[in-house]
Formats: C-alpha cells, structure tokens, sequence
C-alpha cells in the first residue's frame, strides 16, 4: 500500500495554494469539483504522493463542519489499493466503521470510499483505487 | 520533496497500533522515546512513507495539548529535505513562522525542525533531514 495524498482543509484555495507551491517547487493541479463532495479540490505532486487542497463549495459539504469545529488543517489521509469494493468490505467484515459500503466517482476520475474516523483513533481514511 | 511521514496523535500506542498494523499489512517499529518532544513514537512502512503514532509522555507535551483541544487524529505531516537548517532559513527569510529555527535531535536518529502551523494554513509541518 502506498500513500496516495494528504488533503487539506481550506477556507480558500486561491489564498493557500501559492504557500504551498512555492514549499513543494511544483505548480498546483487545475482546480476541479467533486459534486458528490460538495468541495473543489487541487493536488500538488510530492514525490510519489500528492497533497490535495480542499474547499468546500457548500455549507452543507462534510469539510465546511470540519472547518468551522477544528479550522484549518489536515482532513484525511488516502491510501493507494487495488480494489476500494474490497478494501470496504473487508473492513465492514471486521465490524469497523466506513462512511461508504462501496466505492463512488472522487477527483481525478479515480474511485474512492471512505473508513469512519471511529475505525482509526480518529483518522478519516480514505481509500483511492490503483490505476 | 517526498512525504517523509505523517504524524498521528494516539492517547495510547498499545491500544492503537494492531489496527494500523492490521490496514497496512506490516508491522509497526518498536517504540522509541523522544525526550526533546515529550513523546513515544512508532513507524509504520507506507511505500516509500511512513506513519507516525505519537503518544504523549507528559501533560506537558504539545502533544498531550493537542490530544485535549482536538481529540486523537492527525498531527503534522514530514517532508524529507536535504538541509534542515536551510529549509528553516528559507522559511525564516520569507517571513514565515517557524517552531524550530534551527534543527534538532527527532526521532530514528534524524534532525528534524518544525514550521509553525501558521505558516502553512494550520498544517503542523515537519522538515526532516534526508540520510
């Protein structure tokens, strides 16, 4: 398994993106929506990993109540694997906590699925498919 | 740049790390103490990366702090950089808010030195010294 990204939490992709471009020496992704997240993301490459910059673009988006409890910051950590469907249902089968039962469209046209926080000492984990 | 590690603050090492062990498939390191950060740390092999569990050692851990105002989850990502003191220099010559302003003993033997959260949209970020 491999890291796939870290995404951050942000109020702003405008106002944040140039610290972290100018951390990394490389230029952020364009950025994009994910409807079913109700965020606009960016990545920025990091080695083999990226970071990912997310704002929400709703009151209602799961990373507007991260913001407004714990402000800005780290919101998940995602995990490369072969398959999100059996990533789920392994868990699921080991009684954890998931917040999807199956995996769904993410960014990058990649399909994700996502552990419950409970699942790992308060991680949200996130699952991206391989391609 | 590389994704060095992530950092995760646990209240209890013991009761957190077979869950991370049981996720990535390979086990943990045998913890280690940190005194100049009031810690006890385990390393988890991610790919090329590594999680950190970080359990405090003393009330007086900015850790032990961290874990009282927000609760277990992450705490910081690393970056492995070739010069700790002259990432930290770079920062400090941009007006940036660092922890450290030079590096420092870390865990694994390293020299490790941390920006302020403010520098980087609430992400603790750690700098660690590439071998």
């Amino acid at each position: 398994m491999e890291v796939d990204h870290v995404g951050i939490a942000v109020r702003s992709l405008s106002e944040t993106t140039p610290k972290w471009e100018q951390l990394l020496g490389s230029p952020a992704s364009l950025p994009e929506e994910v409807p079913s997240q109700r965020v606009r993301v960016a990545f920025l490459k990091v080695g083999s990993a990226h970071l990912e910059l997310l704002e929400p673009t709703s009151p209602e988006s799961s990373v507007s109540r991260f913001l407004e409890s714990r402000g800005e910051g780290m919101h998940h950590i995602a995990f490369g694997v072969p398959s999100v469907n059996e990533k789920l249902a392994d868990l699921i089968r080991r009684g954890e906590r998931v917040i999807d039962r199956e995996g769904r469209p993410g960014a990058r046209g990649r399909v994700v699925g996502f552990a419950h926080p409970a699942a790992f000492a308060g991680v949200l984990v996130e699952f991206v498919e391989e391609r």
